[in-house]
């Protein structure tokens, strides 16, 4: 899958959006995506809709056909796509591969989720359902519980401290602030971390990002079809991963190799090195997690990523600029979007008009993992000019 | 999407499943579609698993990472594909465009879903998520309730009655008397059908499709690659659609426009007239659908379908065999399964293997219909001796 290009990004705000059905949601962000592109919505040929858990949650399923229909696409292919929390990376995926295939000229790729309508144990209860359930999930794990062990796992192994990862949370809250999409931007000193009540011992309620609603959509085209967009984004890479869903048994949930080999995948079909990357977007679920991430990624030597959050290093003028949409922890995560979300801040930052925009921003990636390590999405995009 | 074959096939019993897990029940079909392709497993470069509403019945979603570790077929992508009951279709097309595309030698595609632990009322309304929620799903129709009004609408426009509808219940039951993977075959006199209870009027309960666990899998390979497999099985076409998701409000569910044109695109796509079809397995989730099916599939003309019912001509021995396997209505309907359990049927006609053969099969076509007719996948397989 090479020679393709993102020539159209929609969002809506990350947050609570209430009285609006997951369908409205969707629409908002596709129109916007469309009409950004500037291409007529009749030479689309072919709709993916990322989306974990709107069966539970809105009784709304076959998001495929049913946005296919309401957004005047006609009898294109429409299909949800669902790898738990990298839905959306996949249904990005999935929309690259109709282009690089050759059965349409232009993929619409949206992302959506609607869940703070419901109470947080009903949510947390439908997110298990990206464990195993006949092994872990029956074993009563829940994400935070997980996320929280990694945290003690990577303090035990590595000496990861509560100021470093504190650090993350600082970093990306602040960055939120800036996001006029973000769900929750915020100054925060440590002691305020700390002071907030613990959801899984050592993660404190800023560790966690939100319940969140929101849709991202973005356009594909192949290089050839670029030309309708005055502002095309190249993509290089877009790859997936299965990993083992299971707890590992011997160092814990400290890395998935998920992440690892989708990575290593994506630099190399992108024929660039790690230190070509201006930027990354990637899943800080937990603020540990984006410790985790960065190491598993390749970017950061195993059990340095702490220090490097601590340092600033991963400030967005840092060396390695890290979540400057504000990352899931500030931004949002409404599951499904999450993926395309990040794809649309790539596109921001690479066009060069994002509100915390990197300096000389060429190179960026995203990074979208699903469930324990289950599943893993990362495509790297770039500036065509730069 | 031209040069492709099915070369391995395997399938659950349709049934009901105590104790067993859909993971389990996915895995069976897997490995025996495995072990039938005669390839090694670590060959396969992409999963798709077409499944609809395990989230809401058993609590497990991310069914494609899960069962590419389960069945250890590495880091591949492995993705779940929703499209209601349209799923397995969906998920069969997919698995093509992989191989098309050439990111894999071979893929495999799995259908599955697990219900039969739930009550009716409790698996009615997770399929109620195939409706638009926002509108058809809020006005409170239910599928029984959509079929029922579409039999009335076809007793009116085209005087189809309880004896022609009946001959479409008692083909099916028979036929499924002999599939050893039918959930209930029987031989049904009319009075058998018109004393069982009413569903939603004029349906009966024999006239409706049961609740079903089940999982089906086929193996997808490029025709270069076919050689691996002594009964490789050709794919002449795989076409999927979209169509609007809302009962019509002028002539009423009596067609469905995403039918008409994925078969018309999937006849032209093969390069055949439909005088070369020799057997369709078609989406009987109710018996007047048989009949709708038919005529939306272009095979009889509108308002004569049901004659040819009554004429026999639909039987295994008839002028168009349809549903041979015993269709939904007999066989069962698993819903994400039922895509693929079609593909892996058409597979044992072509191959000249299976308990219902149709004489001289040598052209078989696919249809699984999603929703209010939102989504449709059609497929045409041939035998490439024939």
């Amino acid at each position: 899958m090479k020679n393709l290009s993102v020539i159209g990004i929609g969002s809506t705000i990350f947050g609570k959006h209430k009285n609006v059905s997951i369908i409205e949601l969707a629409k908002q962000a596709a129109s916007e995506a469309i009409l950004d592109s500037g291409i007529d919505k009749k030479r689309i040929g072919a709709l993916y809709v990322g989306n974990f858990v709107s069966g539970p949650l809105t009784g709304q399923e076959v998001l495929g056909g049913v946005l296919a229909n309401s957004l005047g696409l006609g009898s294109i292919p429409a299909t949800k796509v669902e790898g738990a929390c990298a839905s959306g990376g996949i249904a990005f995926r999935h929309a690259c591969l109709s282009v690089a295939a050759g059965l349409t000229d232009f993929a619409l790729a949206i992302g959506v989720e609607k869940m703070t309508h419901e109470n947080t144990s009903v949510v947390t209860e439908a997110l298990n359902s990206a464990f195993d359930r006949d092994t872990d999930g029956e074993a009563g794990h829940t994400f935070p519980g997980l996320y929280g062990l990694a945290w003690r796992l990577h303090e035990k192994h590595y000496g990861t401290n509560r100021t470093q990862v504190s650090a993350v949370v600082r970093k990306n809250k602040r960055a939120g602030l800036k996001n006029p999409l973000a769900q929750m931007g915020k100054m925060l000193s440590e002691d305020d971390i700390i002071n907030s009540r613990v959801i899984s011992d050592p993660l404190r309620l800023y560790d966690c990002c939100p319940v969140t609603d929101g849709a991202s959509a973005v356009i594909v085209s192949s290089a050839k079809n670029a030309k309708y967009s005055k502002t095309p984004i190249s993509i290089l890479s877009t790859v997936q991963t299965s990993g083992n869903p299971h707890v590992p048994k011997s160092e814990g949930p400290m890395s998935f190799q998920a992440t690892q080999m989708a990575c290593n995948q994506a630099i190399q079909i992108a024929g660039i090195t790690r230190q070509d990357v201006s930027l990354i977007e990637l899943h800080d679920c937990f603020s540990i997690a984006e410790i985790i991430d960065l190491e598993d990624l390749g970017f950061i030597g195993v059990g340095h990523a702490a220090s490097w959050a601590e340092e600033g290093r991963t400030d967005i003028n840092g060396d390695l600029p890290t979540n400057p949409s504000g990352g899931l922890i500030s931004k949002g995560h409404p599951v499904g979007a999450t993926g395309i979300g990040q794809i649309f801040e790539l596109c921001k930052q690479l066009r060069g008009t994002h509100p915390n925009q990197v300096r000389d921003a060429k190179v960026g990636l995203a990074h979208n993992l699903g469930g324990c390590g289950v599943t893993c999405s990362v495509s790297i995009l770039a500036n065509p000019n730069a």
